[in-house]
């Protein structure tokens, strides 16, 4: 190990976690993990030993006050984001933190000012945005391949329902899943969103319906630029994790296929088949989490801006939170109503 | 020729009037055309000429009046439909119009239950039910193969816009180009649409804004079973014709690809590359076009019900109509309020 | 119809003679087909009253004495061709006439010499030329976007045997089906081939054995211009009609995929479906058909070459027979021998 | 690291040992590299730094004395496997060599010999049986879902030809590079192959005639089973690593496509565009290369059979010397002429 190698500790060894860790451990050169930390005793011991950790904490707060820590990865549920961002920026460390921040607009904007008033970095995990294919989607469209963005379609469907406790304290559809996608095409269309308007239902599984939410939707989104996004979201595709966005512009159209475990086509009497999608997002996005994690570190690194910050992690609660107040209202809602919202819960 | 051939006479030559002249002359065994009828006297007889037609006219009454035509084809201008559909009904001929009826919605009713009193049968041309892309994904959703409708995707953009005076007199995007995809959502999803919302602009090209038109929308429409649809429209894809559709529903998904003049792939240094899709509708539906019109006289010689009638003309417009008014006030729209509209106007 | 329209008379009313005259009454502008002939009268009448076609013949020498006629396409099995090509072209008709022009080599190069001496043109039916798909092939290889051709592969398998008796008097693998990818490894090539090796099996159905033939075979050919090309043939594909070629070169290569009845894509639990090819080749060449016979007129009319004469013929029953020698004495095989066996079989 | 790691000496730390030092260090649970060895001093110290590997050799067999070390795997040039297998044997290291074992049959016989005799294991890498692509389609042909195998096609091509020293050290195209589809026919089909014809050329560079090498080659294998394998392969496909197999039997046809960097879709005036392949054996095989090594771990720790010996290293090796027999005389080849021809200088 070199001596430059940028020192972690990660927060929750849970499935994201332990991706993370992975990575770090074995995949991303300059950074190692000095500790590790989380209340379940017995994962947080095999996971030491798996990766030869030397330090485990129960308590987070432990761990932030190692002087050898550079860097935290927060991979605990959304509950405790806000408090840990808090606790971490204070102590001086450089902040990964796993999307959404904070289900609440204040708490999200509050953390954020904390970022700031410490002067650490902080980056949200939005993956995707280092998935091969839509870094690709991207780099076409700034390269202006498509001309002038005017129309962005985004599909995500997820395999299969999550479990009941987890679609409980998800905060729904547009804040748990969407909210990627939000990002996504915040992402992709390089403007900023104005208005939602979404269609919701349930259509896979009562249980939806019991925790207030929904399994299905059909999001419109309009941007500053005058272009329109339409995503559609599923909780359920028995054919797996669909995962594909087009953008189509004045000169062209860009779009990109799922991917799949193998290229095999077999043609027999029947017809002809070809495998079906990478099972879900462990695998779809493996890559993704590696290259946001090194990307990550070149902003701390380097002292660059991280790709996708406080702000990025802010906007997307936004829409996602309008997103809802549209499924229940069924209105088009203005972000600026939002916002004002926020602005007058953080005055009271 | 055989005696039960079933014998029309086609009112307008232009574009779509000389397809369904050339497939009836020469592609579809059982049918004959007999009589022609155009205002632009050169035209209708140059067509006379290339395709064998004995008689001619100016006045489509006269055309009507000859009692050995069993059948019309109306291809005129969409503000011509109207009268002649009354009149061909008049005189117990067999009808199949281009779509759409009207953009009056108290005509198109008028017209139906015209129709409906004489007794004939009248069939819309929504050609793209048959297109054989189309009709397998309709046969594989009739078969259970992708369960319980959810969510269907429809994109449809033209290559290049029309000209001016086309756009002037189109009824606008909802009403000339976006119905048939009204229709195909119609279609595809066997249940009925409730409301829609659309979001529309001008991206293209300002002509249109000085119509009052536009050239870019996306729409939500609800369907009675649940289902969501969203469709996108533009007036100009560079690449070309845009035409596809994807159903996802409870037990799979299913898509179809635009066809292409060949399927040759050529990979050189630069990358991969494959043909652009079929420049336009004469060249993607022109199977389509014969298909419609076998199915029209298969229904009239063996008195059958029509697979596309007044009843589906009638509903397309409802939802274009909503569609406009839905991007004017940026709101969803009840069909019921046009209905409601509809019944009141017919009234006054 | 116009008096400029080149008048034919077809001979033989089976699989292919019948696709020839419903393309030339209904498909090709500028010819018509006033005779029919063929031994089996019940047949021929149903073609004649279907195609509406005045004169009707048991023997063909009536056929070719009409003066009215101005080319024959010769449609009969293939021992008869020869005959008939000498007779028609003693009557000064033009003609077309279905590969292969003969089994015997001898008998090829005497027609050949008749058809020249006679002065008229002879178009051989490899229609395979005309595929939209194999035309751009061609296209983009003598546009030179391949560079210079290093590989060709062609795959050729039927969807199922003949039958029987056709296999006994097909002239075997090679001269019945082979024939045509021999023709089109020329055709892609633009180069002559010097050499064939050619490994052949029964692997299908013995009834190929007892016939003295192969079902499987795979052929390695070697080009003047230092290239080669690997085609492999099976009777028995049972996902469908396999025709695929690919040309490798110094600057790219260019591939073509199989046609299929629509581009449904159908994903569900068990994987992603799509169709299988179209069924045989009535189906996947119909348009090479009606393209080829607008070429013979093209040819005839404008006085140009034909654009597959009998000197194509010829070549290609010359590799169908160094490919039946390659397989029965298992060795590489100079075109050269045949050629000097076929002129000494001429002198004697 | 558990005490339970198989303990590995690596012997060549250039292209294709880094690649195997990388996964046993970061990828292969279960595996450590205790040493190193290469001449190039320079390149090995940081290849030890970089992976933290403690103790480094200049003389292979200083390493291979180590008595910690269970396993070695040889990544050195191909005239020095053999004696590096001897001692290692000898040892009672477990063995991991580089395809191909040795240029002369009798030299692989007798480390085959020795290795047998010694009683360890060795597994030879032909690393693409391992490529997620190809192990799909064996998986598909051993579940019958093809049927009885018939023809088998092999396109392997290289993106650019090797610099002129490593061409005239190679062995030649068959022994350097059509080695690994060899190996891949006989993977694929479940049979040995009994006969070779090919045909070659030197298409590409002048410098391979030079060198007494051909980089232009079209196979026919002959198997026991009776089916046939077409392989072509060129060093030089400007479009990329272009590695493709095909296997068509009684019941189907299975294939793959290659592995691109992403799956985007470009639209554009010009046509449709998609990914070249990724670049080289190093990008497309990566994934291969560490499957092969958890194989070879998993063989020795659990003490099964190598999925790919001594046996098939030989196999390959008479096939590749056919080959070349082949192309220099232009008539096919026996391989029973190949194991004479060994027994009897073995004898010499």
């Amino acid at each position: 190990m070199q001596p430059s190698n940028l020192r972690f500790g990660v927060v929750g060894v849970g499935r994201i976690g332990k991706i993370h860790i992975e990575n770090l451990v074995n995949r991303i050169p300059g950074a190692e993990v000095v500790a590790v930390c989380d209340v379940a005793a017995a994962e947080l011991a095999a996971v030491a030993a798996r990766f030869g950790i030397a330090r485990t904490f129960a308590d987070y707060r432990e761990l932030l006050d190692l002087a050898e820590i550079d860097a935290v990865a927060i991979c605990s549920s959304t509950d405790r984001h806000y408090q840990m961002i808090v606790d971490a920026a204070a102590r001086g460390k450089q902040i990964f933190c796993e999307k959404p921040i904070d289900l609440s607009l204040e708490k999200v904007q509050a953390a954020n000012e904390e970022v700031a008033r410490r002067g650490v970095r902080m980056m949200v995990g939005f993956n995707r945005r280092f998935d091969p294919n839509f870094l690709k989607v991207r780099e076409t469209i700034a390269a202006g391949l498509v001309g002038q963005p005017q129309i962005l379609r985004i599909t995500s469907r997820d395999p299969a329902p999550p479990p009941e406790p987890y679609i409980r304290a998800s905060g729904g559809i547009f804040m748990d899943m969407a909210i990627h996608d939000f990002d996504m095409a915040r992402y992709l269309m390089g403007s900023e969103v104005t208005e939602v308007y979404t269609r919701a239902a349930v259509l896979v599984d009562q249980v939806f319906a019991k925790a207030g939410d929904w399994d299905t939707a059909c999001t419109t989104l309009t941007f500053e630029n005058g272009a329109f996004a339409v995503i559609d979201n599923s909780r359920k595709a028995v054919y797996g994790y669909d995962q594909r966005v087009e953008m189509f512009g004045s000169e062209g159209m860009v779009t990109v296929a799922n991917n799949t475990p193998d290229s095999h086509i077999l043609c027999d009497r029947a017809g002809i088949h070809t495998a079906l999608p990478l099972h879900f997002f462990l695998e779809r996005y493996a890559e993704s989490y590696r290259l946001e994690m090194r990307a990550f570190i070149d902003a701390v690194v380097n002292q660059k801006p991280v790709p996708c910050g406080g702000e990025d992690g802010f906007k997307s609660v936004v829409i996602a939170l309008a997103a809802g107040i549209s499924a229940r209202e069924n209105r088009p809602v203005k972000l600026s109503e939002i916002h004002q919202g926020a602005a007058t819960a953080c005055r009271a």
